[in-house]
């Protein structure tokens, strides 16, 4: 695996806003680990649709920068159409809503990346059911070693985009309110709602028996 | 405003997963209630570039059943270039991890709304003004009518798309695992793992001064 920084290329430069671009290929990856779902954006019948997926990461996998994985049906017609097109996949975690001291000045605490690039079907089985593996880590981590094998026909059923990860770039705001002089010499309020992601007492299938299992568990304690 | 019921036009039309389609258009507006950010997809160079973005919906809009505004700066290329042409804005809430028993089962329960549409740079000053206060409240009900008016030359910054609710469509999942029969015979454990956000202990901006506003307290002790 390679490291290139992020904004390798004109279309993921960012332009306004600098100051939020964020360069570490490590906060990439800190913000991929902990966002569930990726927006995908592709171009169908000439116009953008973007969709919620689910997705996974292999930074060993067979691009530059490793291998972003986004997971589907067979049935679905965006992800054929996506194929061998450029796509656009963003992922963004809410982390605090900004109360300025002006309706202007309102902003949130947030981190984004955005990736662009080919889009490759994922053909080979093997890797198909690697792909599946790791999305499924992905939401619950440890879950797949507990699982049983998928069947050929499920895997058959499965489509799995690959997205090289190497066109990606990251913005991040993370601070109170950007207020004018005159508004904070008023006297006027501003500060920071944080904003987080919690998970629920686990809810077992009406047809579950036995204990909720340890990688559920674990998962549903973290935050 | 009127209330076409949602997927209305064939590119609304939902092709795979049409046991989840939501036709009511009332859940539709409860979800922009409750969600936060948007994706807003853009076809930029050829390809498609998906950015997350503030928001606000106003059912009384100009729009045939409402208009959905996306707020954004006037130096962003990309809402510049998003002016007359056809943009999506998908809306996604996360609401479980669905832990079935197989790999290829597992899933997620959510509600996802896909607008498509013919963007409109928002010119008159007063429909800004109206949509920028509607951003602030949709982040913190009630704060907007808390500040001061914005200046012209805020008003002059500020850069609002409008982009009609008309087409729309809604996909939500809600319910345990769907599992084969004889994974459920073989008694592995199935069930969803409730995802929710949560708002943290308000932090005041260090030049803050008084008591944190009643409207910030509100929406902090929300969810």
């Amino acid at each position: 695996m390679t490291t290139t920084p992020l904004s390798p290329t004109q279309r993921t430069t960012i332009g306004r806003g600098r100051n939020r671009m964020v360069e570490d290929r490590a906060e990439l990856h800190r913000l991929l680990d902990d966002a569930l779902i990726a927006h995908l954006g592709v171009v169908v019948g000439g116009h953008p649709v973007v969709l919620p997926v689910a997705f996974a990461v292999d930074l060993d996998g067979p691009d530059e920068d490793g291998t972003l994985y986004v997971h589907g049906s067979v049935a679905a017609g965006w992800l054929r159409g996506a194929a061998d097109t450029t796509v656009c996949v963003t992922v963004t975690e809410l982390d605090g809503l900004v109360a300025a001291r002006s309706a202007f000045h309102h902003s949130m605490n947030y981190r984004s990346a955005v990736v662009i690039g080919t889009a490759r079907i994922v053909e080979d089985p093997v890797e198909r059911r690697h792909a599946l593996g790791l999305t499924v880590d992905h939401m619950i981590p440890g879950r797949d070693a507990t699982l049983r094998e998928p069947t050929r026909k499920e895997l058959a059923a499965t489509a799995v985009l690959a997205v090289p990860l190497h066109e990606a770039s990251m913005k991040a705001r993370a601070e109170g309110p950007v207020d004018d002089a005159e508004d904070i010499e008023a006297g006027v309020w501003g500060g920071v709602i944080p904003v987080g992601r919690v998970f629920g007492a686990v809810v077992p299938d009406a047809d579950a028996t036995g204990p909720v299992p340890a990688d559920v568990v674990r998962r549903a304690r973290a935050r």
